[in-house]
């Protein structure tokens, strides 16, 4: 290939050097064992859809990009082709294909690329992977499925050990149209998008747009202010929403849909973990229609929420069948990238080799190929040295890419092989056998390490 | 959600069933466990280039995709951005990008997703998986990487034992184009493009294309035509092209090599895997400049070669410095997509779970989620059923996933817990305690099946 035009990375398309990739892989890796052992089966859809499909939300049709083939035409796009932005629309587009194929409840995970044309910022790419779990039913999907999403995503997360303690924030939306309707409040969802805001503005400015956007009294501006501001770790958020003293039957099924929520997630609450009803999550997209969730990392809150999701119970229609679910998504870049630019997370080598096999010179190199074939055999990760140079600069390669063994196939003066394997970290070195040699179980694959943790190995 | 439109697959956007995934996730996993032992680092890199870096290969430049903002003034895409169309043109550009992080030789795989908006037709998509190994050196890179990742590339195809037996097809460049010298041939690159149409076009049109095109006399034709009929298994090729009386020292670095490519793979050759030496192979991609790699799939010829690749002595060069590498590519989508179509390959089961847990009713929910709860621990995936239906309708719900056993949690007149669980093939029943119980290793996981075994199974 000629000479390459100079080269930059491009704002908002994250690529990490392998030892960072391997952080990456690993929570993927993660997530995807616990989806899998709750029974989550994967899939992946293309990375396109018709536009028509991805503009059904205002809110982001603005962030879609267009394909369009070099020389064609039409500048519309080909074929009206976008990349997909989040992986809902893909996956209620691929219920209603293959809804005659599936069987329902259908739970799937999903650990897929996504698109925005968004001005990037921290933890905000235009290219991030997330990671998707649903269960959708055919016409009906027992509550019982939202206590179960909440449960996978908490055990994945708490697999996840490297990262900071995180609390997860849950609310229902028929708790907040119930009370929002027993107080005679017309105009719903204009009050949860005020309402929604109090993360970012005062709860001045929130209650001056609900007396004067919405008409609101003072009376009712203030409950709905009261109701907001309601957070609890357990049930006691329900007397505290009765205290308020507002009746209604949808508010009574919220109230009961949220503390049970709650209730059955008490047993994993733990340091690192807090599972909390805040009154004040509404989540901006419109499509949910009972349990939401949000998730923040502590000492993360500038990223907002990582891990969001809800029970929606008209995911998909085609006329006469509907299918409700409840899911949640998880920013895998928008955790990955920061976790790694600020705390110098990243893997104990940068090759998943565990050994390094030595060569003595050129003529013996397959001597050197047949230990690598052994070790191999054995599931042990290696690789021969690229070239036959005095063992200190073999050891030093293999130290400056953190491979922890490094072996030397001998043959004794009588003829018979007699191979070395040195613990570089050590300097520790024994006679081998490479048909029967291990390595520790914990040298076998790369270890996540924090630079703390890497000074103490030292 | 709102009711979605009329919903249908798109024409070279391959996607699968989930126990179609399945199968292409065991492949993508095989081939990363078999590259990450032979110490190959995994990378990503990010699905959109900038244009000047796509259009340098002029062949395929009408099938790039570009990408534009919606509300973008400018139809001429989005900064000058479309998506990679194969793993090499990005993988050159992070070369020279974090030349200066990283070790060489530097082994990579990378297996991602790449578009091409060529006409869809068996095993060629839009949309499709590629699986890329390569080793970049800096400066220079030792032959002996050339037999490296042909030896990487036969040992993930051997483990990937539900393919059929297939044939790696070697050449050398600098054998054809010192053998091409040798006769005083000057337009070099122009020959070897009408004799790599020899798999298309019957020899006499070659050979009238030499003749007029190219204004090769009949004699020298005659040559060039003789040596791409050689063929041999062993090195046996090498006195077949010395008959031919042709002299010249390139040609005598390529008959050296490709011979040491040839014995060094003797040992790989079985049943199911032949190295063949053919001298008709030339690839089309004019920067390989020695090895080159072809492989086709017996049974599977229309498909084309199903994994390519060789050596390029300037993948990449930022005017100072150049990077030599050799390389494979394994078309991903276009092996399995054709392979389930044709053979019927599939999981034995659509989800993960080896094990349903049946609910004996809602009021004991929690009492079975426990029981799921302590298979899981031991990795052993599970679910429970959605409803607290008869239990002949519950094993009919494992049945139509394939899930293997039925765990019934009970509790005894006396208070004691009495579990039991059945393998619904055998209908054997025993019983179990949660905490301990485990099935055999082979029911841990879906298996791959062919119709032809899941018959003998039942």
């Amino acid at each position: 290939m000629a000479k390459t035009a100079p080269v930059r990375p491009l704002s908002g398309f994250p690529e990490l050097l392998p030892e960072l990739r391997f952080v990456e892989q690993q929570v993927v890796d993660t997530l995807r064992a616990t989806f899998e052992l709750h029974g989550f089966a994967g899939i992946e859809t293309r990375a396109v859809e018709p536009l028509d499909q991805l503009l059904r939300k205002g809110d982001t049709s603005k962030e879609v990009y267009l394909l369009r083939r070099l020389h064609e035409e039409s500048a519309d796009g080909h074929a009206g082709l976008g990349l997909h932005f989040d992986l809902t629309v893909p996956f209620a587009r691929y219920v209603l294909e293959n809804a005659g194929k599936l069987e329902f409840p259908f739970r799937r995970y999903q650990i897929q690329k996504a698109w925005r044309g968004e001005r990037p910022q921290e933890g905000r790419f235009r290219e991030f992977t997330q990671a998707d779990i649903d269960v959708v039913g055919r016409d009906t999907l027992p509550f019982h499925h939202d206590v179960e999403v909440t449960r996978v995503m908490v055990d994945a997360l708490t697999r996840l050990d490297f990262l900071p303690g995180f609390r997860l924030q849950v609310n229902n939306r028929k708790l907040i149209q119930g009370f929002y309707a027993g107080l005679g409040i017309d105009d719903v969802d204009e009050v949860m998008r005020l309402v929604d805001k109090l993360d970012k503005l005062p709860a001045e400015k929130v209650r001056a747009g609900l007396l004067d956007e919405v008409g609101l009294d003072d009376k009712t501006a203030d409950q709905v202010l009261e109701l907001a501001t309601i957070r609890a770790s357990d049930e006691s958020f329900v007397d505290d929403v009765r205290r308020l003293g507002v009746e209604h039957d949808l508010l009574d099924e919220g109230l009961a849909e949220l503390a049970e929520l709650v209730s059955s997630c008490a047993d994993l609450v733990s340091d690192r973990v807090r599972v909390i009803a805040d009154l004040s999550i509404a989540r901006g997209l419109d499509y949910y229609t009972g349990t939401v969730f949000e998730t923040r990392l502590d000492g993360y809150e500038s990223l907002g929420s990582i891990c969001s999701g809800g029970r929606y119970d008209a995911l998909a229609s085609d006329g006469r069948t509907t299918y409700p679910g409840v899911g949640i998504s998880l920013g895998v870049s928008r955790v990955v990238v920061p976790l790694l630019a600020r705390t110098g997370l990243t893997a104990s080598r940068s090759v998943p080799s565990a050994v390094l096999v030595a060569v003595v010179d050129e003529e013996s190199r397959t001597t050197s190929n047949a230990v690598a074939s052994a070790l191999r055999a054995r599931g042990i990760p290696c690789e021969v040295a690229a070239a036959a140079q005095k063992f200190g600069k073999q050891i030093r390669t293999a130290e400056r890419r953190g491979i922890p063994y490094v072996w030397f196939p001998g043959v004794d003066d009588d003829g018979a092989t007699s191979h070395q394997v040195k613990d570089i970290r050590s300097g520790h070195q024994v006679a081998a056998d490479p048909a029967t040699w291990q390595p520790p179980q914990e040298d076998l694959r790369p270890q996540i390490i924090t630079p703390a943790n890497e000074e103490q190995n030292q």
